[in-house]
């Protein structure tokens, strides 16, 4: 019997409709744990987003535009069909095919969000979602990798730049001022910032899995994995923590005794369902709010910054070496995609305070370079003279998390077309690096300064511009972004963001130059006296010059460029010896 | 015994503890008559927002910035404290003021919409909000003005590009798709819109006062003055149109009788709270949504667009007489604001379609051009050599409505300083109408390109870059902007839109420079096949050479200016002779 039959007997056993299968888990990671890769085992797809859902005499997977073509080759089309990922689309999918008055839906109440759900109930109110206490897909999956538990570790202050229990003084601060007793935080990414501590239990993310409840009083109860508390994390906690087992069972248990008849705070967009349920019984206010760890965790103060500005150091020598052994190695016609990723990856290894990789690393030539998420596989092309090829990668540092893509011509001789959009992308990573702003713009206002170049000649990148970076922690952070859906919140001083516009010619080329850059006060006061904020950036990775068509460029630009080189070449050159520093030397002179 | 006194009795006699009274009507028009001029008549303030509460021991006028000198110049502050304009001040005010745990605040439900009060309500949940079946200012008040009332006439199908019953077929289609059986309007420009009617009823807008609902057989019912109704009217109308008396009493009685057991749609940003509190006890259902006819309403059809634009031809001819004079004679040093004003007025008078002033002339000089809604009044300065002189006007006329502002030195010699700011501004009105954007750019992704040349130097302006503008109706019109807060609703082809970048240095001088555009189709698609749109400008009058400084301009600026200044030229020079022509000609000369 195949998975999906087996699912549907459950669906009958369980006297439900259907169920709705999420790429995702109880801690809202983007990459998730290989435990909760239920889409991945039930249909083989190993996109990075997709939701399958399974009725009585039907199953979907739901996939973004990104991914139909993928999903075609990695799944069996007459087990599921392939749909569009959106609410709507999933809703309306299901009222088709069930066909009823009354469909339930079950779904596990740890993966899908309060906020989420909610979503799908204004979608569909004619549907009933039912929270399942067991996930059928895990009674079946009979090889289930187990959770990955791992010793949690310090970060310690010195990289911080602030001890936990002054953050923990920040959280309380929130709470009184929003007269609430507690807060419930479901995001390992807030509870590791808040107690400056770190684990390996995520893909690419130096993150412990946990759950925590902040008091008034500044007392936390902190739910992780037993084994992964060392004697050393003990004594960093002292008696200020108290320490619970991290279990769907323990959390309904512990939680109504920890928090009955308090006002508690929680944050939809991250919670669980099964959290608002637990807690909406027992809890005398339950109160949807901002998680209170986020803007300050995205407001990086000085010493973070000087980490996160000494591992970009460490990152562009690594950078460096790769793109000048790919100068020297590429005419032998023998490197494919996935050995010049092989490269990078190993080079990056060798920084001395590397950690591991931010995410997988994109390593695309020709056509492949315009898929936005690709990644090279058995079939990777081998990179030929006259082609770009573009490197997106990035390593998590004691200290800090990188995020980088330059986009080369193997042998300098790229078309006029490749050189005129090489130039319009790079104009746009110019502009909106340049930006001068009062405080208070939101992402979507400075979104169009990186797009402009490319609007003028009818071209366009879909995805966002910027998205924001954690310190040693996930590579996409927080509340802000710079996309023209970002209409709320400011962008604020210390806030570290990706600079990444691109252009995307399918089946023949792509091109996406990517910096990160933090925001920085300029110590200037504009004419209604706000203060004008900038960005400074910090990756430092030549860009390739020979793409680069000078007659687009103003004087301003041209500057710019110089200046970035400058830098680079500066803060570089002494970590090199030989041909890394000549050519180091060639890529960055003045235009 | 004073009016607030005499209010103070009413609120006693009511068993109130307040009332709270906006400058707003019925109609939610921009420009309200002289009738609803109750915050006027109580204060003296004469602004274009403001806010009255009286309460039993004290009275408050709610202003923003831009009106704070005003006030304290024309109302008796002893009488009225001075305080922020905006929902949650006022209702803190309010509770400061009473102090006590219930406070009943009387409003006229006629004047405020439903949304205004939903916002509020959330403001101070512990105020009662109690509609008043009279309003207490109108008895006191006994030199009330009448309503206006005008004689409706045609805005001829020649002009709208449509007529009024295949308008009703688009209403008829949103009903159709929303499953309503009937709409209630009440925008006046809306239903003027929508029957090809027109007025004289509201001060700058040639509208007359109505409401009317739209039923999905096609029937309208329409409220309105009957002694406005003329025998062409009802001849225009047939048989399609039942037409009743407009009033509160009116509206109370009929809409009852009119929409018991029907599902109904009106717009709870529009519609005053009275109308809800009509209609929820009688109709099957009630739903909010947008204005049905808004949409269509801004998307001006191809026959309207040439009507704007040759109206912006007679405009321009006003506008090069005016700056003609104004060259000639300012330097007898005679030339006071108010005449300036007075000028440019009677000369767009005498064009052969005009109708109307489409907003009070803001004519300043020297620091009087800093201040955004300047009038000239008594006191106003004479126009001096060396001073920037800033001038923004428009006219209503048959076929369109227009708003232009220009921003000239008088005697050619700007300080570098006006030179640097005045071609910064110049510089973001270029960006802007030069943008190409693919369709579903809303106001805030493009808003930037007006600002940056500003930002980079640390200067900015306190309003929005752009406001939708009717045609032969409001001035402000609809639901899209270009501004910072733009972020929902896309700029859609035909829209007609201000591009009005300024820089106000208080107390010194200011500069705006506003030509009118309109959204057109450049016919060709993007890389993600999406209409690439573009603006058209037509406001027609020459931009001052003697405030740029060219060298902070781009080979495409200058480009976009003497193209812009031989098209002018082009247009006018047809209609002028002898020393206009000749100023013409120097004026729009290439840079």
């Amino acid at each position: 019997m195949n998975k999906i039959k087996k699912i549907q007997k459950k669906l009958s056993e369980l006297n439900i409709d259907g169920i709705i299968i999420p790429m995702s888990d109880p801690f809202q990671n983007d990459f998730i744990p290989e435990y909760y890769h239920r889409v991945k085992f039930l249909s083989g797809f190993t996109g990075s987003l997709g939701t399958i859902i399974i009725l009585k005499n039907s199953a979907a997977l739901f996939v973004d535009g990104r991914y139909t073509l993928q999903a075609q080759k990695q799944i069996d089309t007459k087990q599921f069909s392939i749909e569009n990922y959106d609410s709507f689309s999933m809703m309306s999918w299901v009222l088709k095919n069930t066909n009823q008055e009354h469909t339930i839906l079950g779904y596990d109440a740890w993966d899908y969000t309060v906020t989420e759900l909610n979503v799908f109930q204004q979608a569909a109110p004619e549907v009933d979602f039912l929270p399942l206490n067991v996930n059928p897909v895990d009674e079946i999956w009979v090889d289930q990798p187990n959770i990955s538990k791992t010793e949690i570790f310090l970060h310690p202050e010195s990289y911080a730049g602030q001890g936990w229990k002054d953050k923990v003084k920040l959280v309380k601060a929130t709470l009184e001022q929003k007269g609430l007793d507690a807060v419930l935080l479901t995001s390992s990414a807030s509870i590791c910032w808040l107690l400056n501590i770190r684990g390996r239990d995520v893909p690419y993310t130096p993150l412990s899995l946990c759950y925590a409840i902040v008091h008034c009083s500044g007392h936390i109860d902190l739910f992780v994995y037993l084994e992964n508390v060392t004697e050393e994390i003990r004594r960093h906690f002292g008696s200020r923590v108290t320490i619970h087992k991290l279990s769907g069972i323990d959390l309904a248990e512990k939680l109504p005794q920890i928090l009955t008849n308090l006002r508690v705070g929680y944050t939809e967009q991250q919670a669980p369902m099964n959290v608002r349920n637990i807690m909406a019984p027992i809890v005398t206010e339950l109160k949807n709010m901002e998680d209170p760890c986020a803007l300050h965790r995205e407001c990086k103060n000085k010493i973070q910054l000087n980490h996160i500005e000494s591992v970009h150091e460490e990152d562009g020598i690594a950078l460096v070496k790769f793109f000048c052994w790919l100068d020297e190695n590429y005419k032998k016609g023998k490197i494919t995609e996935a050995e010049a990723a092989e490269k990078i990856d190993l080079l990056r290894k060798e920084n001395k305070t590397f950690q591991g990789f931010s995410f997988p690393t994109i390593s695309g030539t020709a056509q492949n370079a315009s898929i936005v998420h690709y990644r090279a596989g058995k079939n990777s092309l081998t990179l030929k003279e006259g082609d770009l090829f573009l490197c997106d990668s990035g390593g998590q540092y004691w200290g800090g998390t990188t995020d980088v893509t330059r986009t080369v011509c193997l042998g300098k001789s790229p078309t006029p077309k490749k050189k005129e959009l090489y130039t319009r992308v790079l104009k746009g990573l110019i502009a909106l690096s340049s930006a001068k702003f009062p405080e208070g713009t939101v992402g979507c206002q400075l979104d169009t300064l990186a797009r402009k170049a490319l609007w003028d000649l009818g071209y366009d990148y879909a995805h966002a511009t910027g998205h924001g970076v954690g310190q040693f922690s996930n590579v996409h952070e927080g509340t802000r972004s710079i996309s023209p859906r970002a209409t709320r919140g400011d962008l604020k001083v210390g806030m570290v963001f990706s600079n990444e516009p691109g252009c995307y010619i399918s089946g023949d080329f792509g091109i996406r130059i990517e910096n990160l850059m933090f925001v920085y006060d300029t110590k200037e006061v504009d004419i209604f006296n706000r203060k004008i904020l900038g960005f400074q950036t910090i990756t430092l990775c030549p860009i390739d010059k020979s793409c680069i068509e000078k007659s687009l460029l103003s004087r301003e630009e041209i500057n710019w460029i110089n200046s970035y080189h400058e830098l680079v070449r500066k803060k570089l050159s002494k970590h090199l010896t030989g041909k890394e520093k000549a050519w180091l030397q060639r890529e960055t002179s003045p235009l």
